[in-house]
């Protein structure tokens, strides 16, 4: 086995999720993660933890949502029954077709998502978890790299020094929260502002995703006004989103149309109220990553993009602002690279993709 | 997608589980049979149940078992939640190494067993569950056959009539429900006795087992007396048990020995009181199995051959006959195709591998 594997294995259950003997965990995992689930096994043994492994297969999901009516999705009971009784959840993404859910109509994505809302709120509220990355050959095909070069660019990413991050990173945190408004300016397109008055400024150091690397906060979700060119493009439910335009006002979504993707987009939008407004505001901060490879949790780490997400707020980011509720959370990217900035309370804070404290800054 | 998987996949959930819209199934299968588990979906997602998947994996259980500590074992406590929230378990079998849990110490494999005792007693006590066979390369090695010619023998022992197979096995059922005393005679090793009296002559036609396909009771567990040599080998923990013989007093295992894996065999017995008792008699009645294949959940069936399980009784068979409680059950086989006899009180009913009921046979 890579022996970067193991490494990797160590750092989720020490960095990511600090492991101990009273913990039940559970592993998701595709049948391709196999290798990591092994060394994470080994791994929760030495600290005489209680692991258990839930398959996830696109194309089991796929199977079934095929054969099922919207109205008929229902929360698992024995997936809810699990979750609270869990301490620990590991999710391993690693791909072998991205497109394997690109035939199913994306509503019933969607009123899948809506069933499993209590589960995933059982994870947020009552447990640790992390979500990773685990190197395929298809993951890299999608990435346009060899699949050596795939698995270098999935463990750059993750074996960072994360507490170098951690500094680094803090003051892009402090600065969120201390400040008001926000504002994204990019190319001809992209003008939003939001506020953040008393909303906390996060640091995500590699803790919940794996690779990590950025600042965000949860925007008072009423404030957002302006429109967007997500420009970095996503896969979502098997189907690419590509240069989505959206425009908000009083925080909501009132007009929205995509080069690539546009019916998928409007599924999302139509999951529920909270999906057609903004949880999450994040400024990449991983300079590990340096070029998109078509996934969300790498590219939104990428250090010269912003994201925004439409859905469920993130708890720790809301502080005194309202909670955006929703049974979604999808990441859209903006790349800043060019022509770009990011303004705090009216400052320049990052000038095409170069933070205020980076050399070669102007302000 | 093999045709037969679809058929496979069907027989599970209508005929082994009647499953419905009001079901929580879980399904539990290793990496390699992906494509058993993508047709269950499809069926599941027809009968509107709610499917999710354990991933199992020997080469996770053997480095996790490795770091582990005999006394540290305790109940997956998610495990056993998610069991109670659960109606239907579908479990499958699909081997990559027979071998993989070689390595591991069996007293290890003990314990393991002793903490998934209580989510065991749960599957048992209140799901509908059943147990079957994907057949896969390395299955078909041990089998010492093509990979197709193994995919043919595991379709043909589970593609049968099985209401044809109930009907057939209901007379031998109905002849053990009737018995007080069951002896069976095979070469000059195995001459063993034990009381049935009271005890509840049961029917596998593909229920529980998929393939099924034999009938048996639970033994009053005091009654067993005599010799036992189990000539048709098992594998257990990842090791061969070869030839056991085993004597029995008072229903006690008081002397045993193996050709090969003896020490496997002998942490069977340590696991608890009841695993040095027996807590099945199994008669095998499928003729769609003519040669022994390595596996278990086959060769039991096979048409010529019986079956004792070391450990947990069968409960629909106690009848008035007394529980014999274990956190394992073990099934060792015995070749009766030659010099051999099955004495049901007194009356021979079977020679030869012949039931008196076949042509051929001679009282």
């Amino acid at each position: 086995m890579d022996p970067r594997v193991h490494t990797h294995a160590e750092t989720l259950v020490d960095h990511c999720t600090d492991v101990g003997p009273e913990d039940d965990v559970l592993i998701k995992a595709p049948a391709l993660a196999e290798d990591l689930v092994v060394a994470l096994y080994e791994q929760l043994g030495e600290r005489g933890a209680r692991p258990k492994t839930t398959l996830r297969s696109r194309r089991a999901g796929r199977a079934y949502a095929r054969q099922m009516d919207e109205a008929d999705f229902r929360t698992k009971e024995h997936a809810l029954a699990e979750m609270e009784a869990t301490d620990v959840v590991i999710m391993v993404q690693a791909g072998s077709n991205a497109a394997e859910t690109s035939d199913i109509d994306p509503s019933k994505a969607a009123a899948s998502n809506r069933a499993n809302g209590p589960v995933l709120e059982e994870r947020l509220d009552s447990t640790r978890w992390v979500i990773t990355q685990h190197p395929t050959a298809a993951d890299a095909q999608r990435a346009e790299l060899s699949t050596e070069a795939w698995a270098d660019t999935v463990y750059d990413a993750i074996d960072r020094d994360w507490a170098a991050q951690r500094d680094r990173q803090q003051r892009m945190a402090d600065r969120l929260d201390a400040a008001d408004e926000v504002r994204l300016k990019s190319g001809e397109h992209t003008d939003v502002t939001m506020s953040v008055a008393g909303t906390v400024g996060c640091n995500d150091y590699g803790k919940q995703n794996l690779p990590g690397g950025e600042a965000y906060t949860s925007p008072v979700p009423d404030s957002v006004e302006g429109t967007v060119l997500f420009d970095v493009p996503i896969v979502r439910n098997g189907r690419e989103i590509r240069n989505a335009r959206l425009t908000f006002e009083g925080g909501e979504v009132v007009d929205y149309a995509a080069e690539r993707g546009e019916e998928v987009l409007s599924s999302v939008l139509e999951t529920d109220a909270g999906a057609r407004r903004v949880g999450e505001l994040g400024i990449g901060m991983n300079r590990g990553i340096d070029a998109p490879t078509g996934y969300v949790l790498f590219d939104e780490k990428m250090g010269d993009t912003v994201h925004l997400a439409l859905g469920n707020a993130i708890e720790e980011g809301v502080g005194d602002g309202a909670f955006n509720e929703s049974a979604t959370h999808v990441d859209l990217i903006v790349d800043m690279s060019e022509d770009s900035v990011i303004e705090v309370d009216g400052e320049v804070i990052q000038r095409d993709g170069v933070f205020w404290f980076e050399s070669g800054f102007e302000a």
